[in-house]
């Protein structure tokens, strides 16, 4: 499979390339507004991976071409970007399988609001913007980013998944077993988004008012 | 101590009951509505702890006497008893720290959602109904309670707990941290409340589709 990250150059999109390049055959396709800086950015990955024996195909494109060649296509952006860069590259989806990590987040001084666009979670955000057919799956919203893309770091973690498409939700399961240290939790159709999306607050709001608590995850035990 | 715990016949009261008497030294007081209930359940702690060779002391109350008695008052209620029961205790709080582990859900065929009062939280709605100046901390919510109750289980839970008052919350920290197997997390004020609250609708939503989790709760790792 092909697996495109959009806004694959930072936070949680370059732990998720370079987890899925290291423990798993796909081609991955890091996607960025910015053409060179998405090619950069896979040299870099594969670099990276390559230091550490790992032979991986990791290439760099804009956005657009990065979702129209995708089979699943992950939205690793700014939840404030999410409708910009989907009317950007909707006609290119093609059967894509769209993935989506965002969460409306407020910080203040003592922790941080989950704040949900007005249709209840940014997962239903994202499945209304995308074209009819299209299947959307929401996950990875809680994984502690820094540590996804330290290759030396243990994740030991869950991640819940939602969809309303079986098929797609269950290609998604497989593709997150298959990071090492990585439990997918299927949590039911999307209507489910909002608890799922609304941990990633909870879990600043700790690392907040806890020194010794930082880049934390969850597990269900 | 005296540890009072209002709703003590039933649901995480009883967990918390009987943990609190096996792992502490504190007087545990069970409150209901009706004081013989109160009592019979009691008395079927104290049984459960002796027949383990645990000495407890373990008295059953009418809701509004163990309020009276309580050092700390557990509202270990559902969301919608919880005006009724305030009212009718609020008088006899004295200088009790009230603790909250109620959260407002509403269910369906696949999962669960957070449905918290206007206020935004039961936490904060709780802190509107006690008497000025009472302090409420906001924890267990997130807790398996058939678990809790089952003195053979392992824990090895988190449990966020939040509160504006400090001396309050270190008071319920320290007893949480005295429960075998359970590890309180610092969340900051009651402004953060929500979604710790909101993980109780999340932990339901996994456990109704997947066949293999059940009585679970959380861990920040």
């Amino acid at each position: 499979m092909r697996l495109s990250i959009l806004g694959g150059t930072g936070d949680i999109g370059a732990g998720l390339a370079l987890r899925w390049a290291k423990d798993t055959e796909h081609e991955i396709l890091v996607g960025s507004r910015d053409p060179a800086r998405a090619r950069e950015k896979a040299n870099e990955y594969a670099e990276t991976l390559a230091s550490r024996g790992f032979v991986a195909t990791i290439k760099g494109f804009e956005n657009g071409m990065a979702a129209d060649r995708g089979d699943v296509v992950v939205l690793a952006i700014p939840p404030y970007h999410i409708r910009d860069t989907l009317e950007a590259v909707r006609d290119r989806l093609g059967d894509a399988i769209v993935v989506t990590p965002a969460v409306g987040l407020k910080r203040n001084d003592v922790g941080a609001r989950y704040h949900p666009p007005d249709v209840g979670s940014v997962t239903a955000f994202v499945q209304q913007l995308v074209p009819d057919g299209t299947p959307v799956v929401g996950t990875y919203h809680n994984l502690p980013a820094a540590r996804l893309a330290d290759l030396d770091a243990e994740l030991d973690l869950d991640t819940p998944i939602v969809a309303d498409d079986e098929d797609a939700k269950a290609t998604v399961v497989a593709l997150t077993d298959a990071i090492e240290g990585l439990r997918p939790i299927d949590t039911g159709p999307i209507a489910n988004a909002a608890e799922v999306e609304s941990v990633t607050a909870l879990l600043l709001s700790i690392v907040m008012n806890n020194d010794d608590m930082h880049d934390i995850g969850v597990r269900f035990v």
